[in-house]
């Protein structure tokens, strides 16, 4: 009965306990409030030191400075109930973000990163837009090994309907000292001659920087194959070289180190530059690497460089590939690249995983190029 | 001048050696002839001596009769110009063809691989075709939480154009055993009384044997996830149960091992299993698991079994959920299991995530469910 | 001249830029003085609300209102220099080393992480030390084949010298239905009588909760393999079986997931768990797995719980058995895993990696069990 | 009482399908050695073409011809009871096996592979026997930055006792562009100059052709970093160059990749290379790379060249360096790579992974750098 009137003891505990919760909360806000201001004058001073040190051409990092101010609050200060650790997390998080808006226009300044990188309707490679409205085939045989072959194929590339650029390889970089390593200058030779018989642009990779010039004078675009994704002095010059590049994710690299890599390149003065996702090696062996597309609309939001995909290398088998290239045009990439030979029976390198012409024109019989990648991501993607 | 009239020594020995050369080839494909002869008739007896076997209820492999074969060869005959690992390589090539022979009726027996195990229209949850000519949605929360959210989450579900059905979590099999298990039984029931409500199909996951019976008592299809993968007395418990399986694929399974998982279902005598791709562990941390499109096409190659992708498993986050869907749509998936949250931010697992349902109709607004999916695979695909 | 006597414009302005720098470091160390002292107030406040919400038995962590806090900190304050996502990092830290001192005495209180769980002498397997000072042999073929190979492998084994504990598969997990699976219960009879003949201890792996009575009613120490460490029902339910359990690294799975399943076992109130690496699923296929022996020290920095090694199937083969079991006992294991056979030539599983009799006593004689481990850690290592 | 005197129906049917076992068992032998007769006739033939065209300049392995020879197997020949498939692997094993003949002396002719590549002494890089019986240790920052650090830091390891070897980058591949690329040809020279006064050989690394010639004149041993193991036109270029070489593994290279990469170099000329294990790239990311000690009895077995094994950068932390240090002797190392810096706290790059001085004086002094490897591998390991 007496219930009925008045709280018992257990409830009455519970209205203490609550008002108790209240009164802590409204305490607790009041300290965040006051922490973000500290914070942010913090910040402040942090910026005009900053602008102090640039003017004087002084790195604004400074590791040593950093842990002394860690040291002299551990020092210093009660460490509790926050130890140590905690500590030391919580101001490495004001560090980092002090750094953070430090970078911002240090970020601003990559410009891998800047959203007007690229023009609306893409840059030429030769006279081919690519990273415009529509995909580009990147199509050839894996090398150049005579000039009939050659001439074959860039006749039937020639042909085909829509955006294309000729691609083939005249320096390989072989896993084997022994094998076919690429005709090298006659290659290049070869490849150029073809291309302008049948007014097709090229691209062909460069190994190393002995040799960039003369293969810069001969093809269209540069490629920086996978194998040489991390080769910081290679970056370095054809970002001077003032062809247009298409760098190749090499196969165990985070979407970070390639774009940083696109940045090598950038930071020469050369902005036309394409990405290429080409699979990545995983535990799973049923293809020869694992096409990585979900790469392709992350690598879209952070960049305004187009993204092709490299099909042939991923899969290392044709069976799949139309399933896999109508998927890779699905998730917004720029352009495919597809091997196609005109012999792959005889071909000297990776003959297994090449179209032969036929195949090829069956393929692109059924892949909607244009229909199949939509103009405009759904979500989040800040790609023009 | 006289080398104009006849051929000098080089040209000579250049002649001679054409001759024997063409010769020795001569000889060889006489051999390849004998060979494949000699070949043919030990498979005929190897046959004939497996069917004694079978009669007999004797396994077809015998790894000591093959080892003692191999040592025979390599006392008796002389050792040249193939030597002892040259010759096992052969002989090891030619036992395991007759494995082959053996095997390809085990192997035509092995239901996975019967191209008549699923139906052209699909096999039905409750009423929803699986596996038929449009893909179906998997829809709903990580986990069940309270019979409000999962009604609120229901009623978005059953308003959404096209095949869908709803899915949540009853039981959990969290990483760390302090955190949220599931309501279990309760979130069942809650399950249930919601989808009758809401008339939809429901999946939910099973966790042992032990719960088994509760599990098929309120679900419309049994979800094996990742972590049961490789539990085959749960495999083979739910191949009895009666009741459709959804089989997802453990984060580091290749392809095979994920085949043979449904086996062990279908042994059961259950053909209604539908495979889920949900991203594999690999070294990119950009995303939570790397999505493994390509995986789609090579299982549909290999099972009529539908193939569907747990999208938000895969990637962890939802920003770059469009362009995925539509990718694996354009790949050949035969359905989507994507998570929504009433409130995500609310979520007792894995909110961030979860769409909100506002969101998850602007994305499907976007995704064009019956195009983004060619109905016929160009090459190779022996899918129906 | 003038520059002899008093500075030039450059000097000064340099000083002055150094003093007005110093100045603007004093007040950085001012202010991160007054933000530790606040964050300090804060902290002491959290856990006062930790402690009120605990006797109410509400679990401490509230992402609602976490994110409520973080929605009125960027809606009210002045977002300068930090912007909305520095201040979202920042407060994140904040927030998470105050779940971090609420979960200590969680963390204290999970038992994987206590110091003092195993005795500086091990705990007992039948009469075997695991754990103490002496590495231990876990020896035996994959599966239970017939009684005569058990008894030849037990008599082998209970001659050698040292700690062994017989190990032999009578469930076997196998990938493919319709492999051998194991003599199940006919199994673990002869696996007991055999062990009770010779004065052994046996281990022996258990499937699933329906046949757990089974095996633990006929073995010494209960096995979870690898395809089982994330079935967390059948974890809970050997921790309640009263048994010592080897736990094997799942192939996929990080060291802290490894840790949580071992704290679902302890959880149930079995301390007597041995963490067992068996090799991991990489790129790298000239083994079966990557033998990732670092794992040792990491483990045992993180847990007292014993860490020993299955060699032979993290390698798949035996010629690099040697070096990797001297690296093993090096790196600090508490014992190996190592599979011996009679006849492994005939074997039903797994023949190609199983030792003979007496290739395995020719590898013992030639590895220091005592010598090869250091019985203190260098540094860093909190294992006892 | 019948069945007393005769056999009955069940056991005549026994009887008989013994004694039809047996015949053809017999059978089978038979064959098996009339096409061991053969195989080896057509081995022999194989190896006089290859000599023909050898005469001739010709390559051996002609895809086309094998090709036809298949073709005309699978067009003329009954293929019963083996398929086309069955057909072309038996054949495709032959076909390999007459290549890996060919080949044998190929592979003979391959450097890498040769017993004899290293002295029993080891080869000297300055005055220090690497490969030998005593590991070496290559110590020292993992930049060179200013010549106070690395005069400190060469004072303390010439100090240090038994075999080392003093290393620093002077030119850094950095991921990111803007970070410090190292001193450079300054940093040579501090190196040098502080090697010549304490009487230390140097390894330093050289990143590509263009700035070999004076990475080679400054240092004692070149390095060819992780991400330029694939460089091949760098290979090429250090293996002409004359002196040692360090070639790190990349860290998604197989174990073949790497031994083919060395044999670039030995190709040139070269044979003083030492192979460096610094950890893979998997999911598991407690440590930086994952240490895989395997690597080193696997490449033993392959080559003579001495295999040493990076622990600074496969585990990029200090607190497991003991153990995993007598483990990478214990696999048979012959030496170790590892960080140490007098101010790591002031490192311009990985400073947490860096020793200072005294932590390294007291890791050394537990470290029993003779006795933790055993002078004979105990079996398989062809490595003298």
């Amino acid at each position: 009965m007496a219930s009925g009137r008045r709280p018992d003891r257990h409830s009455r505990r519970r209205l203490h306990t609550e008002s108790r919760l209240t009164a802590l909360r409204t305490e607790i806000d009041l300290l965040n409030e006051q922490l973000l201001s500290s914070i942010q004058k913090r910040g402040r001073i942090v910026l005009e030191i900053a602008a102090l040190k640039r003017a004087q051409g002084i790195d604004g990092y400074d590791a040593k400075r950093e842990e002394e101010m860690l040291q002299s609050l551990l020092n210093s200060a009660a460490l509790e109930p926050f130890g140590p650790a905690e500590v030391r997390e919580i101001f490495k998080a004001i560090f980092r973000a002090s750094l953070d808006i430090q970078d911002r226009e240090g970020r601003k300044a990559m410009r891998v990163f800047r959203p007007d990188l690229v023009p609306e309707s893409g840059f030429l490679v030769r006279d081919v837009p690519v990273g415009g409205k529509e995909p580009v085939l990147f199509l050839g045989p894996c090398s150049v090994e005579t000039p009939e072959q050659i001439d074959a194929i860039a006749s039937f590339v020639a042909g085909l309907p829509g955006l294309k650029i000729l691609r083939a390889g005249a320096f390989k970089p072989r896993t084997n000292p022994y094998t076919f390593q690429g005709l090298r200058e006659e290659g290049l030779r070869i490849l150029r001659e073809a291309a302008d018989r049948h007014g097709l642009a090229v691209v062909t990779e460069v190994l190393d920087t002995a040799t960039l010039d003369v293969v810069a004078e001969h093809a269209d675009m540069l490629q920086i194959g996978a194998r040489n994704m991390y080769n910081t002095e290679l970056l370095k010059a054809v970002g001077r070289a003032g062809k247009p590049v298409l760098l190749k994710r090499a196969f165990m690299a985070t979407l970070d180190e390639l774009l940083l890599s696109a940045e090598y390149i950038l930071a020469g003065g050369n902005d036309r530059v394409v990405l290429c996702e080409r699979g990545i090696r995983t535990f799973e062996r049923t293809t020869r690497f694992t096409l990585d597309l979900s790469a392709v609309p992350l690598l879209q939001q952070e960049t305004a460089l187009p993204v092709i995909v490299d099909l042939s290398h991923a899969l290392g088998r044709k069976d799949i590939m139309a399933p896999c290239a109508r998927a890779a045009l699905a998730v917004g990439a720029d352009g495919l690249m597809i091997e196609v030979h005109n012999r792959p029976d005889q071909a000297l390198s990776d003959g297994f995983q090449q179209f032969d012409l036929k195949e090829f024109s069956a393929f692109l019989g059924n892949l909607d190029l244009r229909g199949a990648r939509l103009s405009e991501p759904i979500m989040g993607g800040s790609h023009g």
